[in-house]
């Protein structure tokens, strides 16, 4: 298993009041992250606050952790930790930055900024991942509720391990978390397969809604505001959902479009080895990485399509 | 990673004629199980043949090393290899069966029945954990297809790393697979999730036609004959389809209705523990077991929403 570099360490080891902050809409990734290094953390005695963007998703409360997220906010730490997080502007931060010694940026995003004072970014399945990693090092024990954390941010952010940013590593941290606790049966369940009723019904609409653009392997769904609405906001619209045009044989590269309100979308971008959308995310002031990468657009539909299928076409042409 | 006993790998070792057998419609830890334990005797200079029930799965219809089932049977081998199959009458094999100095019983199955002259059952994630464990011992070298065929056995039977099944050796396995071949992305999807896309739309048409009955924990979906045929038959309704409706939070029994013509259905049963709905496809004349079950149906859907509630009215008072 990679070593994590001393000068990441010695920067938990040498200080002492943290704030761990994540991305908006935190994912189980994040959340994971933000458990286990929190927990972590406090057994080293070290104190630690947490904000972030609620609510969460339903089949992400059940950590203990997180009835200590957004309790206090102080006007100063030593550390401030972005977790998961690719850029500062896609963070979740008060609206007044607390003032701190350091910025930390801990993430396995490939286009992740580098925008902290000390940056650790590593291209692994999970940021949990490299959480893992940095708890060993600083000898910390995993209690079950660190474990389910781990297990969470890794899980989903593989797809149940199935995507292509598994890696030796993860298996090897898996197997230690299987050692720990020996059954994350009843976790994969609720973190993958379970949903809601409204949640179920959004899938369900997002496939119906599901279109192949012009003969080329890209999908695009779209669910509008009165559907999101009629099935109880973005909130039920599951990780998931944005791979379902994957999913589909012969598709590439799938665009899911939730109109948030009138006209105004969160797109989510998804592509298959050798395509890369992040390009497209980044031109619409968006961030992820070459295979998932989201931005929120408000402009014509047919010129996103137009984007979609010209980045097809260029890279299809280059493989 | 738990050692095999000496006297398992010495019987690979001091034999040369090998014969293997799989179970009965052999699902994806019989042919990786097959396909990596052949090919790892084949590098020992050993001799190979396959017995196996065809036609495959497509999903299952990938490595090379196929052509090679069913090719030859000789009258007698040094040793029978029985693979991923708990007992001999579960066993897909030839109406005369060669004669062999050794059946060797290899399987994960807790029911196993030990009918070997050497059994090695242990109760892993998958038959396909064993054998590399098996290949490892004999000091075989694993090519790409071989990975494939063991990481094919593991995902398959642990649904992805999902089920209680996975332990400690299920991931310290898939991270010696990642050494050899660093991207199982593509057949983790093959296995596990790409449809084609009229299996998708159909999915989709069966999640908007779901129905929660009476404010019971009983889901019914139907398909009917237009969208059926809409989407390209019945054969493009996948397994998972009546699985849609127990994986919805709150759902005890499913049913799925098929209309296979105007006003005939095939209906499919699902119930979660304790209920058991097999009584219901009796009374249509149809069969089953007490979590699955189906039959034909022509009548009124509404005696048939009746039946489902009273079964879980009677069933739940008796819980």
């Amino acid at each position: 298993m990679k070593k994590i570099p001393d000068e990441i360490l010695n920067c938990f080891h040498n200080n002492q009041r943290f704030l761990i902050l994540l991305h908006q809409k935190p994912d189980g990734d994040a959340i994971g992250s933000a458990v286990a290094l929190g927990k972590g953390l406090k057994q080293l005695n070290k104190t630690v606050d947490y904000y972030i963007d609620l609510p969460l998703e339903d089949k992400l409360v059940f950590f203990d952790e997180i009835q200590y997220f957004n309790q206090s906010l102080q006007d100063s730490y030593d550390v401030i930790v972005f977790l998961d997080c690719s850029s500062s502007s896609f963070a979740y931060s008060p609206a007044e930055m607390p003032a701190a010694k350091t910025k930390l940026v801990i993430d396995h995003h490939k286009s992740n900024a580098h925008y902290g004072d000390l940056n650790f970014v590593e291209i692994t399945g999970a940021t949990a991942e490299i959480v893992f990693r940095i708890l060993k090092g600083l000898q910390v024990e995993f209690d079950e509720e660190m474990a389910d954390a781990v297990f969470t941010g890794i899980t989903t952010d593989t797809g149940s391990f199935q995507f292509s940013n598994v890696t030796v590593d993860t298996h090897l941290i898996a197997s230690e978390l299987y050692a720990i606790k020996t059954n994350y049966a009843h976790l994969s369940k609720r973190l993958h397969t379970q949903k809601n009723i409204d949640q179920m019904k959004m899938t369900g609409a997002a496939i119906h809604s599901l279109e192949i653009l012009d003969s080329m392997p890209i999908a695009m769904m779209i669910l509008d505001h009165e559907t999101i609405i009629k099935f109880g906001g973005t909130i039920n619209i599951t990780d998931d959902v944005a791979n379902l045009g994957q999913n589909t044989i012969g598709v590439s590269i799938t665009a899911l479009l939730k109109e948030i309100d009138g006209g105004e979308y969160r797109v989510s971008l998804r592509a298959k080895f050798p395509y890369d959308i992040h390009e497209i995310a980044l031109k619409y002031g968006g961030g992820g990485h070459e295979r998932a990468a989201g931005f929120n657009f408000s402009g014509d539909i047919n010129e996103l399509k137009r984007d979609l299928m010209e980045v097809y076409e260029s890279q299809n042409g280059e493989n």
